[in-house]
């Protein structure tokens, strides 16, 4: 039997694979000797009703939070979305790096930007808003990118959305981060290195071979509208990761149109959304992979959305080795939270 | 102030500061802006009582294991540890790898080893087994590890144990696992890259360069004998994060001595009893790092233990970026680490 014979139904598949991520080169595997079905990633039992009574994001000035950086105003007065710095922040806002070498070692100070993005209504994260709402929180991951990137001491800035306790969402009332830090992190080297070497290796962006592949292909899709396509990517790193890809390819999140942001905000409350309603609202992150905001270019790079749910716990070979094991294929997850998406339409 | 001025004492540090991985260039970033202490990381109640009523392990073979592919034994004639194939492996045994690539992406058979290293008391971890006890244990690595090099399919071994459920521990029972598998994963290919250049540049092991390094200054040694040291790394991917490194450097951990092993099972426990005691019992992994077994050679590798203990949960800038944040600088976590190892010398 050949390998693409193998692949044709999703009853026939070997019990453990092997697949590289074609952008970085790494490794996950995809272990389904346990035979989990999806709805054995339902989580078992619904989330405990949100503890708000200390909520510090329903007013966060008045709860000590420092001033915001962009308000969102309804039009009755009352605010939407409002950003302001961490109170605990990773980074020293706006410092200068300062190197903290020591012997061979290297070091600096961790400058940088810490600031939270929180939504109006603590008890409706993304996948219960309005799209054209979830659109306003891309306005604002775009507002004060473009404001930080201009920064002296920042080299790449990183937006995600953490949701749920095991997800590391401290506070239940639904809010996203952005840090912007003076380096580019280790895989966001890999993956401009990637679409680098690929794009030397076949003269075409590796993001348009995706693309291309998902959408010939279809069984990966999830969703898809005029601006984006939804898709589980053929090396997941988790059950039920989804990537959310811009069918304008372009290295920079910032230059996002207006009308793209509509799209974008549809097709991430959809994709949360199926996550939602299909595994019983599993925690989660999300987070935006784009080009450094350090005066070069990346032309073969395509920015993007990824959603990683946390269906499984990292153990010792993950953090050994980097490499990931996930017990459902991503055709098996696509073709599950596909269905979702469809019965969530109709509702 | 100088940045050496500034590292003199514990109580000046910045709030935030990034070091690089010096094999690896990898960023982590310490930010101790929480001005949290050792007591801090204390777990808050005692993990509850193991139930050890349905345990596979006590009786492997009664309760549905595979056959034994190793078992040392008192001189009572019990055993003491067993090892034999994981029930549920991640990998499928011994199978020749097929491609399994589809378009553009590569997928391969996950061929490859998966088994099981298990000690005899269901209520004794590592920490609290004797130092000869957990130098079987190694002698067990060794031995599976000599076993499965020279299978055809396998280019890389990769020893793990997982200890408390937040580290993906799924029984209560201690025990490690032995994953065989036919590539180098990306953090192994890291790491040998890393060596491998810093040779070229400094002519010296970068290995070396960390052993005198911390043998010099000593604030982050945590623990020494004859054969090994342990400390804290100074870009710790996690708090209390420690390393245990041959004094011998090897590339290959397969061609460790007997005397090295009965001093690395000394310097093992050493250091999960640290953490036992001084933190109380936290959850943790630890795993090997070594040259792969793929028949080349890497004269400037050198094989290695990594403790992670899971102090904090990675969240979406973890995820995005790999750059892990730990909120406590690791020259503060070996001194209390350190007079853990006094006070539990002296008990």
């Amino acid at each position: 039997m050949s390998a693409r014979e193998k692949k044709t139904t999703t009853n026939s598949h070997p019990i453990s694979e092997l697949r590289q991520n074609i952008i970085t080169g790494e490794w996950v595997v995809i272990a389904t000797g346990r035979a989990k079905r999806p709805h054995d990633f339902q989580t078992s039992a619904p989330a405990p009703e949100p503890d708000l009574s200390n909520d510090p994001f329903d007013d966060p000035e008045g709860s000590g939070q420092e001033k915001d950086v962009l308000v969102y105003r309804t039009e009755d007065g009352d605010w939407s979305l409002r950003v302001f710095p961490n109170k605990f922040p990773a980074f020293v806002r706006d410092a200068v790096p300062e190197e903290l070498s020591e012997g061979p070692y290297f070091a600096m100070t961790g400058a940088g930007f810490h600031e939270v993005i929180v939504t109006r209504d603590p008890r409706l994260s993304l996948a219960l808003l309005d799209p054209l709402q979830v659109a306003e929180v891309i306005d604002a991951y775009q507002e004060r990118y473009l404001d930080l990137m201009t920064k002296r001491s920042v080299r790449s800035i990183h937006i995600f959305h953490n949701h749920g306790e095991s997800a590391g969402a401290s506070l239940a009332h639904p809010h996203s981060q952005l840090m912007a830090v003076s380096v580019v992190p280790e895989h966001i080297e890999q993956e401009l290195g990637g679409a680098e070497e690929y794009y030397r290796d076949y003269r075409k962006s590796v993001f348009a071979t995706i693309f291309e592949e998902e959408q010939s292909v279809k069984k990966r899709l999830v969703f898809e509208n005029e601006h984006f396509v939804v898709f589980c990517p053929f090396a997941s790193r988790s059950a039920f990761e989804m990537w959310i890809l811009p069918k304008r390819l372009s290295p920079y999140f910032e230059r996002i149109t207006d009308e793209e942001k509509i799209a974008c905000g549809s097709a991430l409350k959809t994709a949360l959304q199926a996550l939602y309603t299909g595994l019983g609202n599993p925690d989660y992150n999300f987070y935006i992979h784009t080009a450094p905001a350090d005066g070069r270019d990346y032309p073969h790079y395509a920015w993007h959305i990824e959603i990683v749910p946390r269906t499984a716990i990292w153990a010792g070979f993950e953090l050994s080795t980097g490499m990931e094991v996930s017990t459902i294929e991503p055709e098996v997850a696509a073709e599950f939270l596909r269905e979702e998406v469809l019965k969530n339409e109709n509702v």
